[in-house]
C-alpha cells in the first residue's frame, strides 16, 4: 500500500474546474478535501461515496485533527463494519462551502489573495454534488457502487441520483428529506441571525484578526442542537436534573444539566467550525427542494433512474421526520425506481443515525451486499 | 361608573409588602400594574383573575399602549364574550419580573434610586402568584370566582390552586404544564444565551444610556416563536414560498417568507419588551415544577382541593403538549379533585389558545357558567 492509500489519509484535490454553480458563478479552481479508506478495485467498481451532514467533514473514520475524537462515522465504516473497507473503497469529501479544506468562505479567493468571506458565491446542495463528481473524475471513478448519506448527506445522495443517475448504482438515504420545510428554514434563520447579530461578525470579514463571531455561532449551534435530539431523549438524559451542587442557585448560571450540556455544545463547536461556512451551508440546505428542480414533481427527479434506493428514518426524528422519507418513497414508487424503506425506532431523534444502532447496521450491510450480486 | 372602574383602565398598585420570595429575598414595596373590566359584585364573588403568558401583560382587552393593537385576549374578554364582563369583574395583572409597570429588573430599586437590572432577585411562578394575592387583598377580593390562564398563565393558575386553595373556586388551565421539560429549558437557555452574548447587554446594565441588547433579544424571540407554532401550521402558512420578487437571490436576504416573518417577530418584540425581564421570566418558567414543591408527587399539590378544574390542550401544541395536561388531570383524579379535560384540534400549535377558537369559547363559557350555580 502506497502512502497515498493509507487508511483515512486526508488529502486536498485542487480541481481546475471551472465549476458552474446554480447561482451562475464559475468557480475555479475548486479545492476538495477528502479521505479514502480501503482499496479501489482494478475496475473501480467498488467505490462508495459517503456524504456528510451540515457540520460534518471528511474525517469519516479517522481521528478529527482539531478535536482528536474518532471520525463521525467510525462505528459504521472500517474493516468488517457495515460499510466494509475490506470490500469497498470509501471516499468522504468535505462539502463545498465548508471549512475543513474544501473551497468555502474561509479559503483564499485567488483573485484577491485574501479569504473570500461573504464574497464566496452562495452554493446549493447540487453544487456540492457537482464538485464531488469532479473529485470522482479526478480519482478515475466513473460510477459509484453506492452513495450513502444521512441528514444533509442524504440530500446530497438524492441530488446525486437525480443529477448523475448513470453514475450511482445504489443510494442509501438516512434521516433526510427531499426539501427543507418552513420549520427547518426557520430554525436555520435563527442561527444565521444569531451569527450576523454578533458584532464580531463584521459582515463576514473577521479572518484577518482572528477574532471570529464565536458568541453568535455558539447560540446558532445551541438552537440547532435541540432539533437534533428528541424531546423524550432530552427528558431521559437530563429531565430536570440539576448540576452537581443539587440546588437551584436563584441566579443565571447553568443550574440544570441540560443548560450546561447545551452551553458545552455551543462552546466546543466554535473551535472546529467557521461561522461563515455555517451561513453558506444552512443556506444551501434551505434552498434544497429536489421537486422544484424537476418541475415541481418529485417523481420526475427519479424517472428512469437505474439506481436502487434504500430509505431509513427514525421514529423520534422531528427535524426530518418519517413523513419526509415516506414522501420520497412514494415518488420513487411513482417513478418505478426500486426502493426499500424502513423506519427504525430510537429514542435519540435525528442524531440516531450517528449513534449505535444494530438495526441500521443490518440494513446498511444487507443493502450494500445485495448490490454486489446485481 | 367612576373613572376608577373604566373598562381596561391601567393602574399600578404599590403594595407595601414585604413579599417573601422563594429565593429568600424580602421585596418591598411591590408594584403591580393591572387592569380591570366589569364591575365587582357587592359580595366580591364575581372576580376572575386572568393570568398572562411569558411576554404578555395586563392589557388583556384594551389596546396595547406601545403597539396600539387590541389586547392579547380581546376576543375572549368583554361584554357578551366567553369571559363576560357583564357578569364578571375581570382582573389582569402584569406579572412580577415583567416590564409593563410591575416590579422587575427594569424598575427602580428603592435602595439605589436606579434600575435593579440583574440585582433584582430571581423569582418563581409562585412568587408571581403571591404578588397577585397581595393585589387581590388590596382590591378587597378574598376568593376568586375563577382563575384563567394559558401557557405560563396556566402555570400561575395551577400554582394559585396549590398555594391558596381556599381562594380559588374554579381554575381554567389552557395549553400549559405542571413543570418545564428539558426541551422547554433548552429553548429558553438558547434565548438567554443570545441575550447575554449581545455585547450591549453588559451584565444587564444597559438602562442608563437607553441602548438595550435588541439583537440578542430579537434572536431569543425568533427561537421561541418557532416553538409557539406547529410544523404543519408553518407549512400551511409559509411552506417554501419566496418573497415578492419570487426568485432566490443567492444571497442572505430574507428570500423565504418564513424568514421575513420571523425577522419581523424578533424586531417588533424588542420595541415592547425588556431583555432582562425576558431572562427573569424564562428563569421562573424553567424553575417551575409543581410536583417538586409538593414532595415530588403532583397529586399532593391538589389533595383536598376545593377548586373545580378545567384543562384544555391543543393537539398540535408541541411546547406544552397534551401529554402534559393529561398528567395534570391524572394527578387531579388521584387527588379526588373535580376536573374536566378536553384536547381541541387546531393547526396553530401552542398559539392556538390566543386565536379564534369557537370550541375554546364554548368550553370557557360553559365551565364558567356552571360555576355560578354551585
Amino acid at each position: 500500500m502506497s502512502d497515498d492509500q493509507r487508511f483515512g489519509l486526508a488529502r486536498v484535490a485542487t480541481l481546475p474546474g471551472p465549476l458552474r454553480l446554480d447561482g451562475g458563478v464559475l468557480l475555479s479552481p475548486v479545492d476538495i478535501a477528502y479521505e479514502t479508506y480501503g482499496t479501489l478495485a482494478p475496475d473501480a467498481g467498488n467505490a462508495i461515496l459517503v456524504t456528510h451532514a451540515l457540520t460534518g467533514d471528511h474525517h469519516l473514520a479517522s481521528n478529527h485533527p482539531v478535536t482528536g475524537k474518532p471520525g463521525w462515522w467510525a462505528r459504521m465504516v472500517g474493516p468488517g463494519k457495515p460499510i466494509d473497507t475490506n470490500r469497498y473503497f470509501v471516499i468522504c469529501a468535505n462539502v463545498l462551502g465548508s471549512c475543513m479544506g474544501s473551497s468555502g468562505p474561509a479559503s483564499i479567493n485567488p483573485a484577491t489573495g485574501k479569504p473570500w468571506a461573504m464574497a464566496f458565491p452562495v452554493i446549493t446542495i447540487r453544487d456540492m454534488v457537482r464538485a464531488q463528481a469532479m473529485l470522482l473524475d479526478h480519482l478515475g471513478i466513473e460510477r459509484l457502487f453506492a452513495i450513502v448519506g444521512g441528514s444533509m448527506g442524504g440530500m446530497q445522495a438524492l441530488s446525486w441520483t437525480a443529477t448523475f443517475p448513470d453514475r450511482v448504482a445504489s443510494a442509501v438515504i438516512i434521516a433526510s428529506a427531499a426539501r427543507h420545510s418552513a420549520q427547518n428554514i426557520a430554525f436555520h434563520e435563527v442561527g444565521r441571525q444569531a451569527i450576523m447579530a454578533d458584532p464580531r461578525w463584521r459582515g463576514g470579514d473577521y479572518y484577518a484578526d482572528n477574532d471570529p463571531p464565536t458568541s453568535g455561532l455558539a447560540v446558532a449551534r445551541m438552537a440547532a442542537h435541540i432539533t437534533y435530539l428528541s424531546e423524550a431523549g432530552l427528558t431521559a438524559k437530563f429531565g430536570r436534573k440539576l448540576q452537581a451542587r443539587d440546588a437551584k442557585t436563584f441566579g443565571f448560571d447553568a443550574d440544570f444539566q441540560v443548560e450546561s450540556y447545551l452551553r458545552h455544545q455551543g462552546l466546543s463547536f466554535v473551535d472546529r467550525f467557521d461561522a461563515n461556512s455555517y451561513l453558506y451551508i444552512t443556506r444551501a440546505l434551505d434552498y434544497f427542494d429536489l421537486a422544484e428542480e424537476h418541475g415541481g414533481m418529485l417523481a420526475t427527479a427519479f424517472r428512469g433512474s437505474p439506481t436502487r434506493f434504500c430509505l431509513v428514518s427514525f421514529d423520534t426524528d422531528w427535524l426530518y421526520p418519517t413523513s419526509e422519507s415516506r414522501s420520497i418513497v412514494h415518488a420513487l414508487n411513482a417513478a418505478g425506481a426500486p426502493a426499500s424503506f424502513v423506519e427504525l425506532r430510537s429514542p435519540f431523534g435525528h442524531d440516531a443515525f450517528l449513534l449505535e444502532s444494530p438495526e441500521l447496521d443490518r440494513v446498511m450491510g444487507g443493502f450494500l451486499r445485495a448490490g454486489e450480486t446485481r
